[in-house]
């Protein structure tokens, strides 16, 4: 049994959301067709304008909002720290534990040996430029845990290294909060060894 | 740390979504702001569209293509055969598992006792006005095995029930395919009992 062409169009497009396969997509389509015309409309509109309405900082890649970036905003921000991301997501992710009240720097992405993703994405150049004409104390390079996070921490970290007075740090690895020793992984667990503090009071 | 205000509504529309919270929505919007104007625009136009394009049909109630209902065509189906559905759905899911090949009809919704959703929202004349003018021998009642589908079920049972030669039944009630007996609930375990059937051979 074929589904009407429109739904099938349909359930296509809510498909190329992120983890969302036939089923859920269906399940998706269908609740959609109980929305009135305007809750429609409204969803439909709001999808078409996301690319003139948000748009990416020129200076920090972070997204901002119709009244500047907030991120940039040198009254809010330590002005001598920038966090190196590879995502706009980090930035919100990073600010909402309240760890960090610094620059941010969104990369193009991350090196990628196994998919062919060489330098070029990184787009350092932009990275140095602000270094140059900013006064940067330390870049905090708080990429993901993967490997791919590995090996872009590891170019940024060489590529950076010349710059004089400058400190380069990255997060820490270990323990993730609330975790038990016997579930966490052998890897976790050997870079929570080798990246042990001295505990004394 | 506020989203933008655009990246906060694409969100709040997102999670109108069934069993969609604000942690899938997030990802979802941010997954789509990596996504072309051109596939943003036609995900928009596709939902937009949606009432324009995808109709009931006026006999049945199945969700029909522009080239007319495949549920109602009298070359395809049996039309002495009645199939009584609350949901446009579960005429596609009916047909998939290739078990009935009669006409449908589909109910406005379901009686609710408890949300206080009474009789007319069946719109049962629609149904008795259907088995005055074709020639139904036999109405299935294939409704939710909830108490909102016993209800219903037993509602129409007793509406049609004075009509001569009509044949009403009801799918049957038991174990689910593939599921194990210590870990089937005690309602259909009696279900099961109940309607249990006489095995030879």
């Amino acid at each position: 049994m074929q589904y009407p062409k429109h739904l099938q169009k349909l359930i296509e497009e809510l498909k190329r959301l992120p983890g969302v396969g036939s089923k859920s997509a269906e399940r998706f389509a269908f609740h959609m067709l109980e929305w009135t015309p305007e809750q429609l409309a409204a969803m439909g509109r709001t999808i078409q304008q996301t690319p003139e309405r948000l748009h990416c900082c020129d200076v920090c890649g972070c997204l901002q909002d119709d009244d500047g970036c907030s991120f940039c905003d040198p009254k809010k921000r330590q002005c001598r720290m920038l966090c190196v991301i590879s995502s706009p997501r980090d930035a919100f992710a990073i600010d909402s534990s309240n760890s960090y009240r610094g620059l941010y720097h969104v990369l193009g992405g991350l090196l990628s040996p196994i998919d062919g993703r060489g330098p070029e994405v990184l787009h350092l150049d932009r990275l140095t430029r602000r270094l140059e004409t900013q006064e940067i104390e330390e870049v905090v390079i708080a990429l993901d845990a993967t490997l791919d996070g590995d090996a872009t921490a590891h170019y940024i970290r060489d590529s950076l290294g010349e710059l004089p007075q400058l400190r380069i740090s990255r997060l820490a690895f270990g323990l993730p909060m609330g975790s038990s020793i016997d579930y966490v992984d052998g890897d976790t667990l050997s870079r929570a060894f080798s990246g042990r503090q001295i505990y004394s009071n």
